[in-house]
């Protein structure tokens, strides 16, 4: 069995990811698909927009990749030099295209501004490359070749991006290259430190195929497992890596979560669907998290019914029924509170199950018996009440972001 | 006047990256942190936990940079491989290190699992290295020097990078090197499409001194402008960059919506704050986003009450008093809709003023009267109210995003 795996690498060029002003998240995109694609993803090299620090890096890429892949550096404005650079680096020139020229029109039509000479510049393109049409965009993507390699040129802008590689760059490709199976599978495991679990399942781990690889993730509590297999026979792999998953679903059995490496509210949503049960939340130390992770899925108003963030105590009381001495006996952050919270918004929104959270998120707000990170979080579902605290750390956007991911797993444990 | 700027290297480490299995959140924190320090941040590489693979990378990088900062690839399981390549790389070898060992020690008293022999091993450390502790977490730190230049390994966890590069490595690397002043000043432009936006500032842009760059950043209907200035002269740059950003003041007046590099929402906490003004949403379509981002910013109780997430029609009509028939006659995506939701939300929850939204954000529940993306957004504040349409696009999680940002402008517009 021989398999060359097809080896592609991404540049990106601008400087806002240089200095911090925005977060990468084209790579990973790009990333996933080109692995579900079959391609190997080498290397992420990020530079600023300087013409020669691009020429050297795509100069070192193509001694290593197949496919070199750039993002950015494409728009209007003069800051950006990625098309002059890779002209210069081809040693052509730049020419008028009419039939980039027809789409900037095309896309201007609908828009309150006038094209302007700018946008007219961005129909300027290499001579001796392929262009592919920017359906949702004004600047072109450029396909190059050299010794039997591929590098194209894209926009940053992230739906500009996704739409040239799911449309045209990546069928391409696939008929350009021919690629072996590459599979990864996941589980995600709660309950064990990334060290512990490692020798939970050392036994196991030590006796995978050679084909197979394991990676640990840790994340908010939760570690992923990951399954990396190689082969020529997609069958054959699959049946491998689904073999090693039911003899480690027998070690781990309950602590394994989830079999897919997809969020939590996804897997909760799952659930719910399947059992046609309706969730409500009133969420205060949460402020309104658990909902918009369970509403950006795709068609949650069949198991959401809503939510009421609860920030002040006057909504507590008003619109959730939570008793007014036991808040001022107790404190808003107590057992009893969120108790009657989920109850309450269990009534309220007409739900089958509701979660409540309240606790004390930070940076300031703690006191010596409820310090920073002090959070209880209540389940109610029909007759059942599950109600736990849990103690997270300082920092306010990892205190709601663990929360959030422990009344996940509340909700999976009561239903 | 000579200003040499001292240049750093992030490699990140680790399968997990390059797969798409994770964003690489931590470049863009380090990043944002080097600059404020003064360093230079000149490429970002991520690759393999494959050993020739770093030590290469490593090598391409000392040519260039003065500092090279791992992420990654030192946990305590098989994958990680990081350690035992940069002893490699350093012809060294591993040493036991006691308060390495006594630091895990420590770490574990709070934990309900017990230390293992895998946590032993992170005890052990390169010979020929400095080692800073981990404050937060079982992997040390290794601090390497080879001709002048700083090889710094760290874990990939955030929140332990984030401990050790606040905590020691920022403040050492800047008593090691001598910095310039590096200074980016952002603001934030609304209703201009970049390639017009350039257009109208074009005088001014060719009218920059010398040492400061401008770039253009395109963000949901936003687009970001950043001044960066690099001089030996903290006082005389930030002057510098002022009347700049003055002379585009000028030009651009309101259409500036902000004038520091912040998320939207803070921009809306901030001016709530000032004015003394309390806020509450209704939300259908956005889904909590908007309380879920006006809660992430600390003392947010101070501007912002509370939130019903209206995902279904009888808690539009139950909770914020939305006429029955008017969803009938208009369907629950309407501008009477909104309006009502957004009185409703106002009184319910004592605010005052209150967003409210109402749309269909995809990917399926679209008509061809209103097809996806079609939003309504509602904002009232005394007397007043403001509705407005926005068609966005197809996709989902972009129109929950969009939707959120368009309601902001809407609240920064009516108070």
């Amino acid at each position: 069995m021989t398999i060359k795996s097809v080896n592609v690498e991404i540049i990106t060029i601008g400087d806002e990811i240089l200095i911090g002003q925005i977060v990468d998240t084209n790579s990973a995109w790009m990333a996933k698909e080109l692995n579900i694609a079959g391609f190997e993803l080498a290397q992420i090299t990020s530079v600023h927009d300087d013409a020669q620090h691009i020429i050297d890096t795509l100069e070192l890429a193509l001694k290593r990749a197949d496919i070199v892949l750039f993002t950015g550096g494409i728009g209007p404005t003069k800051d950006d030099i990625t098309k002059q650079t890779l002209c210069k680096y081809f040693d052509t020139k730049l020419i008028f295209n009419e039939s980039v020229f027809q789409n900037i029109e095309r896309l201007f039509v609908n828009r309150p501004n006038a094209m302007n000479e700018l946008n007219r510049l961005q129909a300027m393109v290499p001579e001796n490359c392929m262009v592919i049409q920017n359906a949702v965009g004004t600047a072109p993507i450029t396909w190059f070749e050299k010794n039997g390699k591929v590098i194209i040129s894209m926009p940053g802008v992230p739906y500009e991006m996704k739409n040239a590689m799911n449309l045209e760059i990546i069928p391409r490709l696939q008929k350009q290259f021919e690629t072996p199976v590459l599979l990864h599978k996941t589980v995600q495991v709660y309950g064990f430190p990334e060290s512990a679990l490692a020798l939970k399942i050392a036994d196991w781990e030590n006796e995978l195929p050679s084909n197979i690889k394991l990676a640990y993730l840790p994340n908010s509590g939760i570690v992923k497992l990951r399954l990396s297999g190689l082969s020529d026979n997609a069958l054959e792999l699959e049946i491998a890596i689904t073999q090693q998953l039911e003899l480690l679903s027998d070690i781990l059995g309950n602590a394994i979560v989830a079999y897919e490496d997809i969020p939590l509210e996804q897997v909760i949503g799952k659930l719910l669907l399947a059992k046609g049960i309706m969730l409500a939340t009133a969420e205060s130390c949460t402020g309104g998290n658990i909902a918009h992770l369970l509403t950006t899925i795709p068609g949650s108003s069949e198991f959401f019914k809503g939510s009421v963030v609860a920030y002040s105590n006057q909504i507590k009381e008003n619109l959730l029924g939570v008793n007014h001495e036991d808040i001022e006996n107790e404190g808003a952050v107590s057992k009893i509170v969120a108790e009657q919270m989920a109850m309450g918004a269990r009534k309220l929104l007409k739900s089958d199950v509701a979660i409540a959270t309240t606790g004390i998120a930070g940076p300031t707000g703690g006191t010596a018996e409820k310090p920073v990170g002090t959070i209880w979080i209540s389940v109610c579902y029909e007759e059942k009440t599950l109600t736990k605290i849990y103690h997270f750390g300082a920092n306010r956007e990892q205190n709601i972001q663990r929360a959030t991911q422990a009344a996940f797993l509340l909700v999976k444990e009561i239903i």
